[in-house]
């Protein structure tokens, strides 16, 4: 079982030149998992700019399926060099194709009004509480580690993920394993790969599918964070998801990241492809 | 005052070379209204897709504050052209400067699982429900038209925007002046330079803020839209925003957009600046 400082010291891209990086992924897996390459190019960008600079938002495209037998090169774009904000774009490639395209908005610390929706009630992240199924959408072969255990992630779902229609709200705390050394970049890097575990999930809930490994084709197609308090994700976060949406093949869900005291740590939007398998 | 259509054949790029184009805006205003930049690059992506595939989701930075005496020239990147998915990057410039990046996703017809939230309870669309007041994040001149004005929007306030703190939840009625084309781009093009009026607003609304137009520097930084169902934006579409939270001299909203008869048209996400002037 690998510890989330190994994961993240093995996922961490390497600067080959200014804008240039190139990284790997955990091995064994077939498709690079989504949360991977959001964290890589949020470190990426977070090497281009400035130490006072801290990210406070990032957008994102799923373009193509990642091998994660390949390295993966990263290109920055410092496409705004502003006193109080930068911006970077940064694709993600393998070969010639682009897999992944983010943007990341940094800002200095700054200070204003301040206002906060409350955290809903959950169950403490005790075992005893964890209601923690085989993961519908990210299946592994038997004998395989599963996708948390690959990321060094430990999880606690306190909603179950049933195969009967159920209301489209998921609640799970998840921390890294091990202790995570404190850069704060390296705390909102892990968050940002955590945000893309539960988002499909939610939307699932809404549905009964039959066997949907068999079924449905799923994949996340974007990905959207605002950091809003620096997180520390080697303690417990819980992770709030809901879905509001699902049509035209895609489902649309929403979700909040929140400290145990209480504090919001980031919110977070996807939409994630939900197809059909044809039955020819 | 003008129409909507007026307003749109205004605005939309002219395209000059494969993924080139350039645009104007509607005088007079001395900075270009977001929203209008958000619509003309959708519009500009649209012109580079395939006929048979519609936008289903855009993420987009506003990086620079763009002068409206000035065209701008938006420039696409083909990233990917998958079967069912195609994405564009775009990147609006005036001069060496880019104002503004989005990336917008587009797909072709799917059918899949379908679910929905209601639409919440809200007053109908008529002027004696109009609580309209002057908008504290746009102000105009006296005898300058105001923003919606300029836009051929009208709009019909449900919630009254005060100087005190209040719950930051606003509900508004849009509609577009006139008659618009029945083309489905178009109204969507509409439909996203609509969804950057309301999102500020509903997070100034957490704050007791004296004289904003003195005393705060607001402006939107990002701005995210998923398309759920094809909007009609000559007939009212009514706009349901919330604001989670502020701090970090930011604030954060979300939108969602239904049809007179209930339908969840669009959801969106944006981030704003709201930083306090220095008093130096």
């Amino acid at each position: 079982m690998q510890t989330l400082q190994e994961v993240m010291d093995l996922i961490a891209p390497r600067q080959v030149g200014d804008f240039w990086f190139t990284g790997c992924s955990p091995l064994p897996q077939r498709r690079i998992f989504g949360g991977q390459v959001v964290a890589q190019c949020l470190m990426a960008a977070q090497s281009t700019v400035d130490e006072t600079m801290t990210a406070h938002s990032m957008h994102a495209y799923f373009l193509r399926a990642g091998n994660a037998e390949l390295p993966i090169e990263f290109e920055v774009d410092p496409i705004r060099d502003g006193r109080s904000f930068c911006t970077r774009r940064v694709v993600a490639r393998q070969g010639r194709e682009a897999i992944f395209n983010t943007s990341v908005s940094f800002q200095i610390e700054e200070s204003g009004y301040a206002h906060t929706v409350e955290m809903p009630p959950a169950a403490t992240p005790d075992k005893s509480n964890d209601l923690d199924q085989r993961n519908l959408a990210f299946a592994t072969q038997p004998g395989q580690p599963t996708l948390m255990e690959l990321y060094g992630i430990e999880r606690i779902r306190l909603t179950p993920m049933l195969l009967e229609k159920q209301v489209p709200e998921s609640m799970t705390w998840m921390r890294g394993l091990g202790e995570l050394s404190s850069n704060p970049k390296l705390h909102q890097a892990a968050l940002a790969m955590m945000s893309d575990y539960a988002l499909l999930g939610a939307a699932l809930m809404a549905h009964e599918i039959e066997e949907p490994e068999k079924n449905i084709i799923a994949a996340s197609l974007d990905h959207s964070i605002w950091f809003h308090n620096q997180p520390t994700v080697d303690d417990f976060v819980l992770y709030d998801c809901e879905s509001p949406w699902t049509g035209g093949a895609r489902g649309f869900a929403r979700g909040r990241f929140w400290s145990q005291s209480g504090v919001l740590l980031a919110s977070t939007a996807q939409e994630c492809l939900i197809r059909p398998k044809s039955r020819d």
